[in-house]
Formats: structure tokens, sequence, C-alpha cells
């Protein structure tokens, strides 16, 4: 169930949804083989106007099973914090739980074919990947890129719904809540402080905080 | 296509492949819907005894999709280091590449009826998520537990195959590989030096290193 409390809508929050998607290196990609069996993949993608795009192998599992059903997933999600139950109740481990962003698109895989569009997709994932540079931009007419280009697989997945959870607390009710924001404060993990901040940010009753 | 230099083998690295599991405290299901969609969910997730288990809510979508189609995946990946081009070459884009563990488990959900094995599989993930305690034992007889467990939805997957690849430079000759671990030693970021450990490790042609 994708509870509504947690959702981001993607009308109003596409800006902090395409932040998240800049700021993840990889994602998940969903795929239904001939025989109806899933697979997921780990891939480095870069997110461009709406579309994924990611690169491979012209050939193997991925390809053969994209070539046999064009209706993909792909998701990204990063975890923020685990929330222990103790922050709000002393005996029962009910209420612990993690707080995320995550990320899902749906829609359609093609294969890219056109040397500008795939030269392109390569660039802006290098520049995603290894924003400091130190490499020659990728050209679809520079002699070095020709055969390379032509020896990879691009794969753009045209999204046709984004849809965005980011879970930060927004359900936790006073005095729960301010317990959850002392128990980070107090462990100050790695990515507590920030935690708390997007827990700040996407509560539904924190007018102005 | 899974390049067998990167797999590692089942049989003689599952303690390993169990070791990246249960640091892991999240992975990704893959599911196919009735009609015939892909869907991938981040979920927290603890493995046992050759199971992964999950809870959730009752009633939703990924509980209408395993009712429909039992046959699932689970991915559990992690970054350890980009690695950029210039590392190995000077001028073009194509080396650049990404190095990283990754598992996939393949089999059947089951959604969890005995209250026992419920107990048990919460208590296993509670204990990973939360090693620190602070909670009461999870238990399949305790009058405060026994309504929560009813309440909520576990699923085992019974894996079928498990398969992991562990993607560290394998394929990489002589000088490009100490490139790469003079790279990673002079950025020094936060897992280069873990980065390059791993890639003593998985060398195909490092006895003894």
């Amino acid at each position: 169930m994708r509870r509504k409390e947690f959702q981001i809508d993607e009308e109003h929050n596409l800006e902090e949804i395409e932040a998240f998607l800049s700021e993840m290196s990889f994602g998940f990609l969903g795929t239904v083989s001939q025989d109806g069996h899933p697979a997921v993949t780990p891939l480095n993608f870069v997110y461009v106007n709406g579309a994924i795009y990611f690169h491979g192998s012209r050939i193997g599992e991925k390809m053969t099973q994209l070539k046999a059903n064009e209706s993909v997933t792909f998701a990204v999600a990063k975890e923020y914090a685990v929330i222990p139950s103790y922050f709000t109740d002393p005996l029962l481990a009910c209420p612990a739980t993690a707080y995320f962003k995550s990320v899902r698109i749906d829609g359609h895989a093609a294969l890219v074919d056109d040397p500008q569009e795939k030269a392109s997709a390569l660039e802006a994932l290098m520049r995603k990947l290894q924003p400091e540079g130190g490499y020659k931009t990728i050209d679809a007419g520079d002699p070095d890129y020709i055969p390379r280009l032509k020896g990879v697989a691009v794969v753009r997945i045209d999204a046709s719904q984004i849809s965005a959870k980011f879970k930060f607390g927004q359900n936790a009710k006073e005095p729960a809540r301010a317990a959850i924001q002392e128990g980070l404060s107090s462990r100050n993990g790695s990515m507590d402080a920030e935690t708390i901040e997007l827990m700040r940010r996407y509560c539904p009753h924190a007018l102005g905080d």
C-alpha cells in the first residue's frame, strides 16, 4: 500500500524528485521475462527531461528481457535512518521503522539507435558520475567515439508515471514526533541531523516550521 | 549479461554473500502484476537460513501482486566506488565504471500464517536493525504481541537460486589495475580504502596477495 500520508505529489514536488534522482548514482530496473518471471537489475542511470537512460552490453539477459516486454519500472531509494522502537515505546518492538526517500518510474523502454541521442545520454551520465571532467566530451561525430558508440547499447525509459514516497514520520503525532527528533538528535548518526531537517520539511502540520 | 569474471560462486562464497545480506538493511522486491507489469519495492528485510523475510500491511498493492504471482526476485546492491575514466585513460570516457556488490535471490513468496514463524522472523528483523535491543523479545505467546502479530503480514521468500556479482576490477589487467588502485588511494574517499582491499580480495590473479 502506498499510504497517502507519505506520498509526494509529482506535480508540486517534481523539483525535489528530480534533485533526488540527480543525487543518486544507481537505481533498480524491474523487467518481466518471457516466461513471466520478474528480474531486478541495479544500474547506474541518468534522468534527463522525464526519461531515464542507462547503458549496457548489446547482448545478454537484460536486453533479451527488454525486447520481450518493454513495460518496465525503475526504482531509486535511499534509507536515511532506522528509527528504533524505544524512541517512542519503552516496551514493544512495534514502532520500529525506517525513514527513506523512494521514487518509482513506470514506463516503456526503448533501445536508442540515433547516435546523437546516444552520445548526449552518455555525456549526461558522465557529467553526473564524473562531474570533475577529465575526458573528451562524448560527441557522435568524433572518430574516437564513433566505434565505441556503435558497440554500446543505450536504453531510454519514457516515464508514463513518476511517483514518490518520502517517509519522514508524517503520521507521527506529538509527543512521539518530538521524541523521535530528540532520539535522532542524541544518537547523532551520520544522517540523523539531515533526517530531522527532512522530518520538519515534510511534516504536514508544521506550517512555517 | 552476468559476466562470469564478476560472478561470485554461491557454493564457495555463501558466507560472504550471507555477510553482505546481513550488513544491508534494505533490498528491492521484484514482482509481476496480474496485467504483466513489473513492480519493484524497496523493503527492509532479514535473511534467515536461505529465506528472505519482510513484513508489511495485510492489504495493498504488494500483497495483491504476491497473490497474483508468487514468483518473485529480490535484489540487494551496494555501490562502493565510481571509477573515473581518467584513472586509466587520459582521453576517452569509455573506461568509466562503478564497483559494487550485488546479490540476487530468485524464489517463491509465501504468506507466513504460523504465529511462531511470524514472531521468529520479526524478532530476527529486530535483532538485525536494532541490535542494541531496548524492546521485549517478540514471542508468539506474549499477550502484548498476539494482536500485533495477527495484524501484520509477514512474507517469506524461499530462495530457489542465489547469485551474486561482486565487481571489483577482476577483468582489469596491469598496468590499469595498479593505476586504479593508485587513483583510489590518492582520491581517498570514504569507501576507497575498502574498495582497494576488495579489489585485492576478488582479484582472480592475486594469489596470496
